[in-house]
Protein backbone atom coordinates (compact mmCIF):
# COMPACT_ATOMS: atom_id res chain seq x y z
CA UNK A 1 0.00 0.00 0.00
CA UNK A 2 1.23 3.38 -0.91
CA UNK A 3 0.17 6.03 1.62
CA UNK A 4 2.04 8.42 0.69
CA UNK A 5 -0.66 10.69 -1.46
CA UNK A 6 -2.99 10.57 0.99
CA UNK A 7 -3.46 9.52 4.79
CA UNK A 8 -6.22 7.12 5.83
CA UNK A 9 -8.93 9.10 7.91
CA UNK A 10 -10.58 6.54 9.70
CA UNK A 11 -9.24 3.13 11.54
CA UNK A 12 -8.33 0.90 9.38
CA UNK A 13 -6.03 -2.38 8.80
CA UNK A 14 -2.87 -2.00 6.74
CA UNK A 15 -0.75 -4.95 4.83
CA UNK A 16 2.89 -4.84 5.88
CA UNK A 17 5.58 -6.48 3.38
CA UNK A 18 7.39 -9.45 4.64
CA UNK A 19 10.58 -11.34 3.56
CA UNK A 20 10.39 -14.69 4.67
CA UNK A 21 13.37 -17.10 3.30
CA UNK A 22 15.30 -19.94 4.91
CA UNK A 23 17.03 -17.00 8.04
CA UNK A 24 13.25 -16.43 8.96
CA UNK A 25 11.04 -13.82 9.17
CA UNK A 26 11.60 -9.96 8.27
CA UNK A 27 8.49 -7.97 8.71
CA UNK A 28 8.91 -3.79 7.65
CA UNK A 29 7.51 -0.85 7.98
CA UNK A 30 8.75 2.26 5.98
CA UNK A 31 7.63 5.60 6.01
CA UNK A 32 6.36 7.00 2.77
CA UNK A 33 5.73 3.57 1.97
CA UNK A 34 3.39 1.36 4.56
CA UNK A 35 2.80 4.68 6.24
CA UNK A 36 2.42 8.05 5.90
CA UNK A 37 4.91 9.55 8.77
CA UNK A 38 8.03 9.01 10.44
CA UNK A 39 8.30 7.41 13.95
CA UNK A 40 8.80 10.00 16.56
CA UNK A 41 7.91 7.49 19.17
CA UNK A 42 8.36 3.63 19.10
CA UNK A 43 7.11 1.82 22.00
CA UNK A 44 5.93 -1.64 23.17
CA UNK A 45 3.92 -3.66 25.66
CA UNK A 46 4.67 -6.90 26.76
CA UNK A 47 3.41 -8.93 29.85
CA UNK A 48 0.25 -7.44 30.16
CA UNK A 49 -2.43 -8.32 32.73
CA UNK A 50 -5.06 -5.84 32.13
CA UNK A 51 -6.84 -3.95 29.43
CA UNK A 52 -4.74 -0.72 28.23
CA UNK A 53 -5.69 2.26 26.29
CA UNK A 54 -9.00 3.33 27.38
CA UNK A 55 -8.33 7.24 25.37
CA UNK A 56 -7.95 8.52 22.19
CA UNK A 57 -5.14 10.95 21.28
CA UNK A 58 -6.06 14.14 19.90
CA UNK A 59 -3.37 14.98 17.43
CA UNK A 60 -1.21 11.69 17.27
CA UNK A 61 -1.72 8.31 14.56
CA UNK A 62 -0.69 5.32 15.65
CA UNK A 63 0.08 2.14 14.07
CA UNK A 64 -0.33 -1.05 16.51
CA UNK A 65 1.43 -4.41 15.26
CA UNK A 66 1.06 -7.72 17.19
CA UNK A 67 5.13 -8.53 16.94
CA UNK A 68 3.84 -12.07 19.03
CA UNK A 69 0.95 -13.36 20.34
CA UNK A 70 -2.76 -12.02 20.00
CA UNK A 71 -5.09 -9.33 21.82
CA UNK A 72 -7.90 -6.98 20.36
CA UNK A 73 -8.74 -3.99 20.09
CA UNK A 74 -11.92 -1.93 19.62
CA UNK A 75 -11.91 1.67 18.30
CA UNK A 76 -14.41 4.08 17.78
CA UNK A 77 -14.26 7.34 16.10
CA UNK A 78 -16.96 8.39 18.13
CA UNK A 79 -19.74 6.64 17.17
CA UNK A 80 -20.16 2.57 17.15
CA UNK A 81 -17.22 0.26 18.39
CA UNK A 82 -15.17 -2.12 15.73
CA UNK A 83 -13.38 -4.82 17.23
CA UNK A 84 -9.93 -5.94 15.25
CA UNK A 85 -8.44 -9.49 16.40
CA UNK A 86 -4.27 -8.28 16.47
CA UNK A 87 -3.18 -12.04 15.62
CA UNK A 88 -1.41 -11.52 12.59
CA UNK A 89 1.89 -9.68 12.63
CA UNK A 90 1.28 -8.98 8.88
CA UNK A 91 -1.64 -6.98 9.72
CA UNK A 92 -0.74 -3.68 11.43
CA UNK A 93 -4.28 -1.22 12.77
CA UNK A 94 -4.06 2.39 11.50
CA UNK A 95 -5.18 4.83 14.27
CA UNK A 96 -6.22 8.87 12.99
CA UNK A 97 -6.64 11.10 15.80
CA UNK A 98 -9.29 10.97 17.65
CA UNK A 99 -9.39 7.60 17.80
CA UNK A 100 -10.63 5.81 20.97
CA UNK A 101 -9.49 2.56 21.56
CA UNK A 102 -9.34 -0.06 24.60
CA UNK A 103 -7.07 -2.92 24.02
CA UNK A 104 -7.62 -6.41 26.02
CA UNK A 105 -7.61 -10.28 25.83
CA UNK A 106 -3.92 -10.41 25.28
CA UNK A 107 -2.08 -13.53 25.49
CA UNK A 108 0.50 -14.29 27.62
CA UNK A 109 2.99 -14.10 24.97
CA UNK A 110 1.66 -10.90 23.55
CA UNK A 111 3.63 -8.18 22.68
CA UNK A 112 2.24 -5.02 20.57
CA UNK A 113 4.34 -3.03 18.92
CA UNK A 114 3.29 1.17 18.31
CA UNK A 115 4.55 3.49 16.01
CA UNK A 116 3.81 7.33 16.43
CA UNK A 117 4.01 10.75 14.67
CA UNK A 118 4.72 12.93 17.42
CA UNK A 119 6.38 12.53 20.94
CA UNK A 120 4.49 11.60 23.71
CA UNK A 121 2.43 14.64 24.99
CA UNK A 122 -0.08 14.50 27.94
CA UNK A 123 -2.02 17.36 26.52
CA UNK A 124 -2.97 14.89 23.42
CA UNK A 125 -4.81 12.40 24.99
CA UNK A 126 -8.48 12.56 25.82
CA UNK A 127 -9.33 9.92 29.13
CA UNK A 128 -12.69 9.89 29.44
CA UNK A 129 -15.24 9.08 27.05
CA UNK A 130 -17.61 11.33 27.57
CA UNK A 131 -15.16 14.34 26.29
CA UNK A 132 -14.41 11.97 23.73
CA UNK A 133 -17.62 11.80 22.27
CA UNK A 134 -17.93 15.49 22.35
CA UNK A 135 -15.41 16.42 20.92
CA UNK A 136 -15.56 14.10 17.79
CA UNK A 137 -18.89 15.26 17.67
CA UNK A 138 -17.90 18.83 17.39
CA UNK A 139 -15.28 17.91 14.53
CA UNK A 140 -17.82 16.26 12.20
CA UNK A 141 -20.17 19.17 13.14
CA UNK B 1 19.67 9.48 28.03
CA UNK B 2 19.20 12.44 26.39
CA UNK B 3 20.61 12.30 22.81
CA UNK B 4 19.32 15.46 20.86
CA UNK B 5 22.85 17.14 21.39
CA UNK B 6 25.41 14.60 20.19
CA UNK B 7 25.34 11.61 18.27
CA UNK B 8 27.09 8.44 19.17
CA UNK B 9 29.83 7.82 16.81
CA UNK B 10 30.56 3.86 18.20
CA UNK B 11 28.39 1.38 18.86
CA UNK B 12 26.66 1.35 22.31
CA UNK B 13 24.05 0.47 24.90
CA UNK B 14 21.32 3.00 25.07
CA UNK B 15 18.79 2.18 28.58
CA UNK B 16 15.29 2.46 27.45
CA UNK B 17 12.54 3.78 29.99
CA UNK B 18 9.75 1.56 30.90
CA UNK B 19 6.78 2.10 32.62
CA UNK B 20 5.82 -0.51 34.84
CA UNK B 21 2.65 -0.77 36.70
CA UNK B 22 -0.24 -3.37 37.46
CA UNK B 23 -1.47 -3.29 33.47
CA UNK B 24 1.86 -4.70 32.47
CA UNK B 25 5.33 -3.48 31.02
CA UNK B 26 5.41 -0.28 28.50
CA UNK B 27 9.04 0.00 26.78
CA UNK B 28 9.69 3.42 25.04
CA UNK B 29 11.91 4.98 22.70
CA UNK B 30 11.86 8.45 21.86
CA UNK B 31 13.30 10.46 19.28
CA UNK B 32 15.03 13.40 20.10
CA UNK B 33 15.31 11.84 24.26
CA UNK B 34 16.06 8.32 23.09
CA UNK B 35 17.80 8.34 20.14
CA UNK B 36 18.71 11.16 17.91
CA UNK B 37 16.66 10.38 14.75
CA UNK B 38 12.98 9.69 13.92
CA UNK B 39 12.09 6.48 12.40
CA UNK B 40 12.15 5.95 8.56
CA UNK B 41 12.08 2.66 8.91
CA UNK B 42 11.12 -0.12 11.76
CA UNK B 43 11.46 -3.60 11.09
CA UNK B 44 11.32 -6.19 13.04
CA UNK B 45 12.68 -9.92 12.82
CA UNK B 46 11.27 -13.41 13.44
CA UNK B 47 11.28 -16.92 13.46
CA UNK B 48 14.81 -17.05 13.12
CA UNK B 49 16.74 -20.73 12.22
CA UNK B 50 20.38 -18.79 10.92
CA UNK B 51 22.67 -16.08 11.11
CA UNK B 52 21.45 -12.89 9.83
CA UNK B 53 23.04 -9.26 9.09
CA UNK B 54 26.53 -9.71 7.89
CA UNK B 55 26.60 -6.10 6.23
CA UNK B 56 27.29 -3.10 7.29
CA UNK B 57 25.27 0.18 6.08
CA UNK B 58 27.67 3.39 4.66
CA UNK B 59 24.59 5.90 5.71
CA UNK B 60 22.40 4.58 8.25
CA UNK B 61 22.28 4.48 12.10
CA UNK B 62 20.24 1.38 13.70
CA UNK B 63 18.68 0.42 17.24
CA UNK B 64 18.68 -2.90 18.06
CA UNK B 65 16.00 -4.41 20.53
CA UNK B 66 15.32 -7.77 21.79
CA UNK B 67 11.26 -7.61 22.67
CA UNK B 68 11.11 -11.03 23.26
CA UNK B 69 13.86 -13.81 23.60
CA UNK B 70 17.38 -13.48 23.52
CA UNK B 71 19.70 -13.45 20.34
CA UNK B 72 23.64 -12.22 20.50
CA UNK B 73 25.27 -9.02 18.54
CA UNK B 74 29.03 -9.38 16.96
CA UNK B 75 29.69 -5.72 15.86
CA UNK B 76 32.51 -4.12 14.39
CA UNK B 77 33.62 -0.74 13.03
CA UNK B 78 36.99 -2.10 11.21
CA UNK B 79 38.74 -3.55 14.35
CA UNK B 80 37.94 -5.99 17.22
CA UNK B 81 34.53 -7.41 16.90
CA UNK B 82 32.35 -7.04 19.86
CA UNK B 83 29.94 -9.25 21.38
CA UNK B 84 26.19 -7.91 22.87
CA UNK B 85 24.22 -10.58 24.63
CA UNK B 86 20.64 -8.87 23.96
CA UNK B 87 18.65 -10.56 26.43
CA UNK B 88 16.74 -7.36 28.21
CA UNK B 89 14.46 -5.21 26.59
CA UNK B 90 15.55 -2.49 28.16
CA UNK B 91 18.81 -2.42 26.45
CA UNK B 92 19.14 -1.27 23.00
CA UNK B 93 22.22 -1.31 21.00
CA UNK B 94 22.84 2.26 19.14
CA UNK B 95 24.65 1.27 15.97
CA UNK B 96 26.13 4.26 13.72
CA UNK B 97 27.12 3.93 9.86
CA UNK B 98 29.53 1.82 8.97
CA UNK B 99 29.04 -0.39 12.22
CA UNK B 100 29.41 -4.53 10.69
CA UNK B 101 27.04 -6.85 12.51
CA UNK B 102 26.82 -10.36 12.76
CA UNK B 103 23.11 -11.39 14.73
CA UNK B 104 23.26 -14.94 15.60
CA UNK B 105 22.00 -17.85 18.45
CA UNK B 106 18.36 -16.80 18.50
CA UNK B 107 16.67 -18.28 20.97
CA UNK B 108 13.40 -19.68 19.40
CA UNK B 109 11.06 -17.26 20.83
CA UNK B 110 13.63 -14.24 19.98
CA UNK B 111 12.01 -10.92 18.41
CA UNK B 112 14.31 -8.40 17.31
CA UNK B 113 12.93 -4.80 16.84
CA UNK B 114 15.17 -2.56 13.94
CA UNK B 115 14.69 1.34 14.27
CA UNK B 116 16.37 2.62 11.14
CA UNK B 117 17.09 6.88 10.27
CA UNK B 118 17.06 6.26 6.62
CA UNK B 119 14.11 3.93 4.33
CA UNK B 120 15.74 0.97 2.42
CA UNK B 121 18.33 1.40 -0.07
CA UNK B 122 20.17 -1.50 -1.21
CA UNK B 123 23.14 1.21 -2.53
CA UNK B 124 23.63 1.59 1.56
CA UNK B 125 24.83 -1.96 2.47
CA UNK B 126 28.64 -2.92 2.28
CA UNK B 127 27.80 -6.71 2.40
CA UNK B 128 31.51 -7.95 2.02
CA UNK B 129 33.91 -8.35 4.66
CA UNK B 130 36.70 -7.26 3.01
CA UNK B 131 35.18 -4.30 0.99
CA UNK B 132 33.81 -2.98 4.67
CA UNK B 133 36.88 -3.23 6.21
CA UNK B 134 39.05 -1.21 3.38
CA UNK B 135 36.01 1.06 3.63
CA UNK B 136 35.86 2.03 7.25
CA UNK B 137 40.16 2.39 6.84
CA UNK B 138 39.65 5.49 4.20
CA UNK B 139 37.27 6.98 6.08
CA UNK B 140 39.73 7.06 9.37
CA UNK B 141 42.67 7.36 7.66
Amino acid sequence: MNLTASRPTTPCLIELPQAVDARGILTSIESGLDIPFDAKRVFFISNVSRDRGNHAHRYTTQLLVSVAGSFTVDVSTGGAMTSYAMNDRRHALYLPPMTWLRLYDFSRDAICLALADTTYAEASYVRDWNDFVREAASKTS
